[in-house]
């Protein structure tokens, strides 16, 4: 369920009057901006971005940008995307970062359904004029490229169908790939990023019934390196994504100051989809309400942004 | 151009009461069949299909399938299919085979653009309730594994923009991998599966302009293995599809008896495309036409059935 308020029935040129008069002359109103973006959805944010650019022949989202700053401003700009496009530019911030961060590629190939996906493959083709796994392999190496390009192509089957037995023979595979200590067998990737998901989930359950214990902790390990944090990442993201994206938040908001950009990330994809569960799991995991430590740890209209897409009214 | 002379104006009905006559009784009147679906383009023979299911409560194909054999019936359904069915059909079948005709997987992979793949992976996940990658992966083992998943999960970028620093920098890459003798090396499989095609052959003319001979022979070397040989047609089916439909026509015409399957696929598939420029590299590769070679070694329907895709009247 969305935590997203959108308001029925706006007309996308009285927003785009509104916008534009929030951001000419002296200062810039980010009241009134977030008062409009914050209780659109996509398809309104859509329209309003073509009321704006007809009326004004300027792109909105260029306008924005030279108004505004720091992390309102980013999420601003990821929050006006269309859901596909702005996948595909969080996924090349990501891959362009000195390390790229690969849990981004993983929530975008894993958490996603398959048409989903190739929405963001599409996008990306369009706004960069190379492909999402060319970029991926080319800014990354080793096990970690493997499995990332690996994830990031897969057109998974998204039928409810599971093969019981080979479920068994895959928690097998993977459970001897963990105890020797050969997380890079191609066995490992090949079943992660090719198995539909409901063919994972029965792996992953069948080891765990096995062996008692997570296959996402198993493959972490004491001490994971990159890879095996990867590998993690991507079962957690396959088995349990409201899970996921609670860790994800609560690890960002811990390291506030540092990582604004999961918090965002997380926050803008999701409030139109299953933010509403992802706080319910928060609150239970955290005995603190998201809201809450969201509005602990950020400031000003960033703060403001976040907690009206949280559901909040009157930010 | 197609070689296919599709009849316009026809009446779905007709045609299918015209089958279902060819089929009833003692006997089928093959040379009715060949008449009807030798003259009809996919978007007919789906009219067709439909028709007949209507009037008939009757699947055309399962009928066709029941009536038919050999080589024949082969053909026939292969043609009959929507081509992205078919090419689904025809990509299970060689993984299924004892050992997996690679061949197939590189065609469909990497001389259909990126839609077309992407359509083929979802009427694979249609028919079969699996995706078409971990079909490739489970049936394939060690470097050709990881080639065939890489290029059947690919979605190219289509744009005709090419990097000319990256293709130098790529064809270097190659090859060192060549003169090393490490054709599974990572950067190989990387490089052929995620670059669009127009940067591809910018990196295959670099190679031939530095080293005054093409990639695809240094790939192949003197004795290739199944791997190499695998590279091989991955890079000519990439440079020139024209070029490389004629050798397989070639080699499956001379080795008739055991390999009827890469002569039918190559006319079924092409008859609607491109058969046209096919048959005239194939005269020049050979000073023998497609047609008179065809008609020379096939028999009966088969015959028959060809020599009509090709685009001769009257057969």
């Amino acid at each position: 369920m969305a935590t997203l308020i959108a308001h029925a029935d706006i007309s996308p040129v009285e927003d785009a009057e509104v916008l534009r008069k929030a951001c000419k002359g002296w200062g810039t109103d980010e009241k009134a901006i977030i008062n409009i973006l914050g209780h659109r959805n996509a398809a309104q944010r859509k329209q309003i971005r073509e009321a704006y650019e007809q009326l004004y022949e300027e792109d909105l989202i260029k306008r924005l940008e030279s108004e505004l700053s720091g992390d309102f401003e980013k999420a601003v700009y990821r929050w006006i995307l269309d859901p596909a496009d702005r996948d595909g530019v969080m996924a090349n911030v990501a891959i362009k970062k000195s390390e790229t961060d690969y849990r981004v590629i993983i929530e975008i190939s894993c958490i996603h359904s398959s048409e989903e996906l190739l929405g963001v493959r599409r996008a990306y083709q369009n706004r960069y004029k190379r492909s999402l796994e060319e970029d991926v392999a080319a800014h990354t190496t080793g096990d970690l490229r493997k499995l990332l390009v690996a994830l990031v192509s897969a057109y998974r089957y998204q039928g409810d169908e599971v093969n019981a037995r080979l479920a068994d023979a895959e928690a097998d595979i993977l459970h001897k790939a963990i105890k020797d200590n050969s997380f890079n067998n191609d066995e490992v990737i090949r079943i992660l990023s090719t198995r539909s998901k409901a063919q994972l989930n029965a792996t992953f359950n069948r080891y765990r019934d096995d062996h008692k214990t997570s296959i996402s902790k198993d493959f972490l390990g004491e001490l994971g390196n990159d890879f095996q944090k990867a590998l993690h990442a991507t079962v957690r993201s396959i088995s349990d994504p409201h899970k996921y994206y609670a860790k994800l938040l609560r690890d960002g908001i811990k390291r506030f100051g540092t990582d604004e950009d999961s918090v965002t990330r997380a926050i803008v994809t999701r409030a139109e989809k299953d933010l509403y569960q992802i706080k319910e799991l928060y609150y239970k995991k955290n005995s603190v309400s998201l809201d809450d430590a969201v509005a602990k740890e950020t400031h000003g209209d960033y703060k403001s942004l976040l907690l009206t897409l949280l559901g909040n009214e009157g930010y």
